[in-house]
């Protein structure tokens, strides 16, 4: 099947520079791909210039000559930006020229627009962002949504993103009857905030859910459920607590081997061993986060990916319309 | 100044055999200290018989027949459990027979048994857990607040918090007019949730505070602000958050260093390197979160912790004592 995707080429701390080398690159993995750069064509096309013949045919560029802001606010840039690389790109996925598009730019504006572009499926009030993290567990990943589409969700909010979330880990990564979990601050069901009470009692009486219970922060990767639902407040702030951390231990271990002659060299013989463990935990190996419950497929990466983090993004949007997740989200709510 | 502390000796998952070698490890450095250790006096005798002549005179035990379960219900515990060693450890504080009380025991129960024993400060609805956390910055520390004391805090409670985790990180740790920076998914005015939004307003407008803006989760161990407020749902998920990454990481770390006999000898020369970075990130070393707002010292060890996580817990007591910091939030709170 021939697919095409819209890539919002002015997106993201880096835009077209790292857009369009990570489009070609998988442009190249892909023979049934086509691509469609949204942007400034005069910025595009001098850095598509040198395409092999190979793939020439296969990628457009479509002319947008404005941009959102890193900073924008989600509400003017929706009003105001109607030219801009990011709108344009999803108008292609909503008047089916594309069928998903990608964008490392603003995620409150993204979730706006896509939002009033594309619209939420029926049965869906609001989208949810969902993306896999790594767990102790050798060969399973647990999904968290939502990482920061929303604030203030009702518990019926959160239901819909379980069963979203569960039809996704179904769907898109093959488990069969996927454990949902509710992030919570113990285990007891005596705890939590009104918001996750009322939550819980809606799970558990959803028959269509394999629900399994609260799971507390420091149990989140463990792999104890595939998908774990939380407000998106919360879930931004563990997603960028996640990455704080990571970021103090990996200075406190920088710091602790370069304090004299002797610790850099006692450095020296794991070096390899530390680059490739870099490589495993590297957000960028795996960058991707879908915005789930709407009518059309759109990824956001990462704001500051490099080449590599952003062709994981259109992977990550081939996988979507292989697995034409919208359409298996709507069966999915049916069946509730 | 002499001072007495009184120990909960069956809290935590070890109870007596952690609880009183701490007391006598801390007994021994400060000779104007005086220990009471709370709980089954046929357990906790036998492990103090050893006691050398130098310290005995100045611990005694002081029986208490029940235990808190470390997954019982606070309303339970609080209504039913009038002898457990860690309400009679509580009762000592009110009874002023001892200036502060440290337990390892059920955080909820421990909140809400201190609370109804101790009361709250005037000004001061509900007390907050605090800790502090190393940041990139070398000497600099951050200071959270609420880890889980309360959920559902309203704007002028996470004010409260501000202000008493201000006037802690100025009067124990001595920094000069504290940066408080308020938890958030963003760093621009517009967004968060309407409970951050509303707070907001109040820190802005709090004329005794040195409100620096919103800190985002990524942001928070990077030294930005002295004191970061949060609700106890938002704080006690990251800091549990917090504790899940830095084990997967050391997970992936073990693994990567143990797939071969090649790796394994790489990581030979950097275990010394590794063993006191190890030591540098452990929370043993600086455990003992502080619950703010009560008329007493009530301070907080971590369930797990060993017999230096506990004698830290203590010396936190012996600072808090030191300091009077009761009355210096009372204080700052008049002041506002």
């Amino acid at each position: 099947m021939q697919k095409t995707i819209a890539l919002d080429a002015m997106g993201g701390d880096h835009g077209p520079k790292v857009v369009v080398p990570a489009g070609l690159q998988v442009l190249r993995k892909y023979s049934d791909l086509n691509l469609i750069f949204v942007g400034r064509k005069e910025i595009i096309s001098p850095l598509l210039q040198q395409t092999g013949a190979d793939v020439s045919h296969r990628w457009q560029i479509h002319h947008a000559a404005d941009e959102v802001g890193m900073d924008e606010s989600p509400g003017l840039a929706l009003r105001q930006k109607k030219d801009s690389s990011m709108r344009v790109a999803i108008n292609l996925v909503k008047a089916q020229e594309a069928q998903a598009c990608v964008s490392a730019g603003n995620t409150g504006a993204l979730v706006a627009t896509s939002r009033f572009v594309l619209k939420t499926l029926p049965g869906i009030d609001r989208p949810a962002i969902i993306a896999r993290f790594p767990t102790l567990s050798r060969e399973k990943e647990v999904r968290i949504l939502d990482l920061g589409a929303n604030v203030d969700s009702s518990a019926e909010h959160l239901c819909q993103f379980a069963v979203m979330g569960s039809v996704f880990a179904q769907a898109v990564d093959n488990i069969p009857n996927p454990r949902v979990g509710l992030l919570n601050i113990g285990e007891e069901s005596i705890k939590g905030n009104e918001q996750v009470k009322q939550t819980a009692e809606l799970l558990i009486n959803n028959k269509s859910l394999n629900y399994i219970g609260f799971i507390e922060g420091n149990t989140l990767f463990e792999g104890k459920a595939d998908v774990v639902v939380c407000d998106g407040f919360i879930g931004n702030i563990s997603l960028k607590v996640t990455e704080g951390v990571a970021h103090l231990i990996a200075h406190y271990a920088r710091r602790a081997f370069s304090q004299n002659w002797l610790t850099k060299l006692a450095v020296l013989p794991a070096l390899p061993v530390l680059a490739r463990l870099k490589k495993q935990v590297d957000p960028q190996r795996r960058n991707g986060a879908i915005l789930l419950g709407l009518t059309g497929i759109v990824v956001k990466s990462h704001g500051r990916a490099g080449i590599l983090g952003l062709a994981s993004a259109i992977e990550e949007a081939i996988l979507e319309i292989d697995k034409n997740i919208p359409r298996l989200i709507e069966q999915g709510l049916e069946k509730r």
